[in-house]
């Protein structure tokens, strides 16, 4: 949901990266269909894939990942996230800035992240700037892919549409306080079957606020974070914030989803005690 | 197949990109070793992976995606295709100019769809392009790499072999008419279950000539297409020409392979009515 | 294991290639953020993926790779292999030159094909080079990918660290001579369904030293070996030299692992008889 409205567009360190976050999946080509329309626009621009195995149409997952690792690549990067169950139908698409990057997708919730800080954003709609036939099933290659390459191009943002404001679409993907308790969930599980919570580094420790706590997953209680894997016995398991600073649970040398036969959606619960823990953020 | 014959060879605009299509998955390095050949021979070279996970040693799903994806690609651009269960044998092996662009691939059918246009091809047989120690069973990182880096080099066509005249291997990937119907079949399911057949956008409305028409997979019974999976309930299913302008069924929403129990090689029937349709076109 | 020893450390060619072998996937963003770092601090460093398909934690499955894929980049790579069952912990961190390219990975015996070889190696212990945060349980992106991008950058090794001396680490991944047999095992199956085995071509043949053969795996045996897969009829199992030179089990048109019922770890015995072979070699 976007509504219109005056912003100051900043102008980004000009960067040939753009990455790519999809449910396309690696084995259909409509990833390289993109390269290639990025490509013949700026022969000079450096696709990364980010991600293409986001589970199809699940956008609270894309904007996880999204949100996170943005920041790793250099300021001015563009990222175009597609992830698109409306294409074709009324859904509108943006472009913002946000936190020195460029980020462009459909309205849709993946720019939630963009609009709860400083952002300037405007709704795509200057065709100048598409492919000259759009398809009605791949606004992908079609309007997405080549709006990044021009952005890639030097073309400022406000050439792209009307300015308007980013309104965040859905709840979910933040954790909640509620009777005292923070109550996050599951919301994805890596590879190593790595249990990843909604609940960030920032948000713990402001809730814990120096006290002692006990983090609650299903049977499991922790009363203690731990700085990596290796900390605990080979088979147990290890609550830790990970590298992306969200709270999860693994398994040293295990994998933690099937062995504790726990999905995603499986409630985190942190509640807080009276003891003042001196050392508690230490090990950052 | 491919006969000996006096042939223009045209000269197209350099290009780094050198697109990769396999079968070979991303899991044993063979793609890697393809490219380390590649920017071995040009370190300018920019590799582009259109898709590796072509089931194994399926030539009619890897002519597919290739014919419809390379045009998105600028002008100039080398295509590689190793499907190749014929490596190491007397099966030759081939290069050409199609459509402004390169392809390199064994003589498999993989070619097909240029050897149907305009197209100048040569037989590649000259080691000078080839890595210095050529194993039994992986030209495409010892021949048809080197082959790919050389052309984006600027080494003319005619250098890499004699020339040849394409001929089309397999009458398959192409629908008929028979009965006054045109006949096709599915040949690709996506990642998102959607059932793709062989029927063109071109051969569909030729047919139809603005006609009526009704579309019939295995129980359904379509008598329009829609511009978008969208633009039906949600679990309900919907045909469509799909991005890449093949017809295409798919469930909004949903998994149309799995939901339906489809698979490729189902018949997908198109039949002609009286009534004359004035818009049938109109949505592109 | 390493230890300190003084050492001539070489300067190789500059190259902006850094290759990724990971057993990270490519679902979850991992491998992206890898990059992201690696184009902050070399913004014309070209990442190109070996492998992120590893199996979890394998470090003999990802040190074949490594072993036998590098060679087909050019010479100064920077190869980066990241399966670290131990991060977060006191294992260190290595970075090696051997074989005219550059070496970086955890201290786990992913590097024992360099310490077999003349190389010169230095632990990595600067954290000048590292990224300024470092996680305990991401050491690919916060230390392993920025020490590649300063390599590319034309740091000198000496720098990153001080000297070591490599020692293997496992006995695994080489075969043995007993009782006059040269016994190996199958210690990869790739996306076809080959067996691969680590008998290397190079030690098949000393050991016959060209006298007749027989190789033994399970219920197999094969008294020869073939160019490729299509000199057998289709459906029949053939033995052969693959394109990186290990002894392979495959079947035509078919896959092995399966129609054969064999895993890795699966035995390989080679024994050889009185008869000379006048041309054992001659396929190459």
């Amino acid at each position: 949901m976007a509504q219109s409205a005056p912003q100051e567009i900043p102008v980004l360190p000009p960067s040939n990266i753009i990455t790519l976050l999809t449910d396309f999946g690696n084995a259909d080509g409509y990833v390289a269909a993109m390269k290639g329309v990025i490509l013949s626009i700026n022969p000079a621009a450096q696709p990364v894939d980010l991600s293409h195995e986001i589970e199809a149409q699940n956008i609270t997952a894309a904007e996880l990942l999204w949100s996170t690792h943005f920041k790793y690549f250099p300021r001015g990067t563009v990222h175009v996230a597609i992830v698109d169950p409306g294409v074709g139908t009324a859904r509108s698409a943006l472009a913002c800035a946000f936190g020195g990057h460029y980020f462009v997708a459909p309205d849709n919730g993946l720019l939630d992240f963009c609009s709860r800080g400083n952002n300037a954003a405007v709704t795509i709609n200057r065709p100048k700037y598409w492919r000259p036939e759009v398809s009605s099933t791949f606004h992908g290659r079609d309007i997405f892919a080549p709006v990044a390459a021009h952005l890639t191009l030097g073309v400022p943002l406000s050439s792209l549409g009307d300015p308007v404001v980013l309104v965040a679409r859905a709840p979910q993907g933040t954790c909640r306080i509620e009777n005292d308790k923070l109550i996050g969930e599951i919301i994805h599980i890596d590879r190593f079957g790595n249990l990843i919570s909604n609940i960030s580094y920032e948000e713990f420790w402001k809730f814990c606020d120096r006290r002692a706590f006990r983090v609650q997953v299903a049977q499991l209680t922790f009363s203690q974070l731990l700085p990596s894997y290796g900390y605990v016995a080979a088979g147990a398991p290890v609550a830790l914030f990970n590298s992306f600073e969200r709270l999860e649970i693994g398994i040293n040398q295990g994998r933690a989803a099937a062995q504790l036969n726990l999905y995603t959606g499986t409630a985190v619960i942190v509640e807080r005690g009276d003891a003042v823990l001196h050392h508690a953020k230490s090990r950052k």
